[in-house]
């Protein structure tokens, strides 16, 4: 396909090389110019501007929130003024709250052009070895015709409704999914461990259970071994968790676990460990029952 | 093996009707004497007293908790009173607080009697089918004498440790897990609804993710069917929440995710849900936002 | 003194009358232009554009939130463009962010205009009856020379420090202190309620200890009749509650008691109760103890 | 009166020495003699056993928990064995769980003994300055009978309703109420501190508003000074938090603030801050918001 893409952060470069090496044609498009133009020896093109980016099948954004979203979509100049009505497809991947996917929804229709919002699960290494999932929602017939770029990012696409907003919704909610499981694994790992259980037999007997997870090794691994790498550090993962509240906000639903876990977050930075992986809420866990201090 | 087994409540039942079908010889006393005679027919011995029970190669305890195993353990002609030193192994597995387990081992060790705790994970359900999970702690040789037992329950027999208190650690922090994931899987589930996505559709989406785990698609259907017939009712759960805050309280260590599902288990008892299963905590997620009322 | 009057809510009508009464001049101005009608019986005068209301000696801001003053303050044709250089202070009374009030005081520092922020604690009945806390920040001779209008308003002006956010900051920590008192009485009034003890019994007790304080009367009566007519309607605190939280996510501080306050006012909402005033928190606690359906 | 008097810990001694001074006579028992011969200089007697202490109007038990209370009332050569039925009443003074003085209640309304229930508001400072807060519950007659005692205790005796127990039930939930307010107190002052607010200002500020309560000015006080001299020592506290959930668990009333607040004080154990005052709450929230370590 003939592909824009807007934001060159560590997942869009993974993403491009992916989108690259499947034999995509992509234009690619970046704030600061220089990441852009490290792609051309992987065979993307620079483009001057966001209209440059827009004249393809599609022109994806994979951006980091809110803000940069609406500038680079509704600001001047941006993909609101340049795509063609009914021909170009604007794919939002990016993480960001489904209130603005809905009101892009909106002024992308008011235009009689094209949207969908399709947010992916996974980390920059699972985008770059096409690995990540999916979560497509939007016309049907637009899912369809982006299937060819989606699975060169990973081999699951999941449909989740007509309405774009839906795939963020659905979107945050795993990952507040997967945070409660961090969570509940760093707490009862503070707990087995203080009560004199070898914590890596814990880990251990969990994933003999039905708690097993294709999620629980890894992160098990790392509080074990307290080695909390940033795959998707704490103030991203803080990000997601405000987005999922801020749903709640929205449709009046309480999510106090989530609220509990955005403390958490919250106190992993003041404490000096924003730094990490969000795996590192087990630091947390740890330090509030006088098991560490300081990372 | 020539076993004594103490305790047939719905577990207590499964796991002696496995025991008989794996061909060990099963002398079993209960505090009703029906529910003992009633397993006549399924080959089990009916012992007169509790010390009946204890002549074997080993005495299985089943009971419902700390108060019934001090009472048939501890109490006169009990456990303590008749078992030989060295010969029969009392094998505790009972879901009961780790303290009372040290306070057994202490007292069986006085007396050179023989002790193990092994309990189990898994529904009445999985009992009588052998598929239970035996979690043993304690001396190596007692564990290895008592496998044959052990695997006419279930094919995974995981050893935590020397110490026998460490297996319900273990059990306590294993049944917290779960319980989380039940948890965020309900506030979730009442977030996505509120926000318009198909409950079903979410639902095959996290079996579909790093999160799908064994447990995810019996306690989504659950969740998505409304229908929460009691594999592990509430009071049940409820308690094991406060065996493990209580393991925290004994070793500092807090458990803020825990106290969080406590007070929603209450909260399900309060509002007249209490005879449900553990699941219908996406009963109080529901409640709480406005989507359900009384079940 | 001549002063400007933008926001013409509850609390801007009620604060205006107080003005007049004590004999200042009021120049009023609001979105809708009914409600500045309204006050000329009252001896005010209506301004046709914002700017009308920039040429005295101060113009008080009294709006609903962020977005408002952010319109009224820095749009086209705002305060920033018309307020003369030394000379008109404006006055924000709002309770707004404290980011949003630091953003102002630079923007006006750039222009040499005077800014000071002065938010308030009270009701709209306070306000009419110049009850009101005044909570000022920003130089001290600016507060000194709005002194005269600040005590129009009540009698307590108090001076929080040289940066005018400090005074949000502390407005919004105040509200959160209230909401936890009544959080906290609405949890223990359930308790005592079911566990056999009169409900009057038990506030008219502590009304006699050492938590005795000016909010506890009305705040337990409310609680008692069951009758909680808005003063300061749940969706409004929540806002402040929103605000706290932010500061506490900006400055990295958990809060979570305020979290849970968040949740419990998310609940009420939910649960068809955000009409009314924010000491419904006792309904939250009633519904969840099993006491209390739909209000 | 004539008047035994039963544990002999901070609490009971100041309250023995407040009795003498108001010219009752009391025989003392302690579990360990020396205290109780202490007391012989100001002017008590000393019992060599518990049956001693029982003779006169009214026995007074002053003990630390539901353990102790059991095994001087309940054990062989206990009050219950000992006390004449319809002639001295005992007076449980001591901060029980409400479930041990209905149990209490009921065995010595089988032997047709007198039995009250008095818990007190307040430290050992006040209770040896006779500045105690009496909350009394039973028979009207009995706490009428008893006022001459309970007035040298304290100028307050409240009177909470026919059920001993009930006396408990409040006694835990002003507690809970106070330890909610030292929490919000705490998070706050962390917000405002990092949001660049003086401390004592905001603390001034609270004093001068709705919330101030003869509480706040001490607790305030304590948290600015990072002083937390033990007046009422954490654990101690904790065993109150616990005996309200023990309530809202048997009543089934969730108490998330408690809960929440419970998780702190096991924290402040846990990183070595069990030995100081309840008001070390806000030590708590400081760590958590990265502003202080180790106290």
């Amino acid at each position: 396909m003939e592909l824009g893409f807007i934001g060159l952060g560590n997942m869009g470069v993974a993403m491009v090389k992916s989108l690259l090496r499947a034999g995509h044609q992509v234009v690619v498009w970046n704030r600061t110019r220089e990441k852009a133009e490290a792609l051309r020896s992987e065979g993307a093109r620079v483009a001057d501007a966001v209209a440059d980016a827009c004249r393809g099948d599609a022109v994806i954004t994979m951006l980091a929130d809110d803000g940069a979203v609406q500038h680079v979509a509704c600001g001047a100049h941006g993909i609101l003024d340049a795509l063609a009505p009914g021909k170009t497809i604007h794919v939002s991947m990016s993480t960001i709250s489904p209130r603005l996917v809905r009101n892009l929804a909106e002024r992308h229709a008011e235009r009689n052009q094209l949207f969908l919002s399709a947010p992916v699960l996974g980390r920059p290494a699972a985008a770059e070895h096409a690995q990540l999932t999916v979560l497509a929602a939007g016309p049907d017939e637009l899912i369809e015709a982006m299937k060819p770029a989606f699975f060169a990012l990973g081999p699951r696409v999941l449909t989740v409704g007509p309405e774009p907003e839906s795939a963020n919704v659905v979107k945050v909610a795993c990952n507040a999914m997967i945070a409660s499981v961090i969570e509940a694994l760093g707490e009862t790992l503070a707990l087995v461990t203080k009560a004199g259980v070898e914590p890596r037999t814990y880990v251990d007997l969990l994933l003999a259970t039905v708690l097993s997870s294709p999620m629980l090794r890894p992160y098990g691994q790392a509080a074990l071994a307290g080695s909390f790498e940033p795959g998707f550090a704490i103030p991203l993962a803080l990000k997601d968790m405000e987005l999922a509240l801020g749903v709640g906000r929205e449709r009046s639903v309480p999510l106090p676990t989530i609220s509990l876990i955005r403390d958490h977050m919250i106190e992993a930075i003041a404490t000096g460990n924003g730094g990490l992986d969000w795996s590192a809420l087990a630091l947390v866990a740890q330090r509030e029952a006088g098991l560490a201090t300081q990372h």
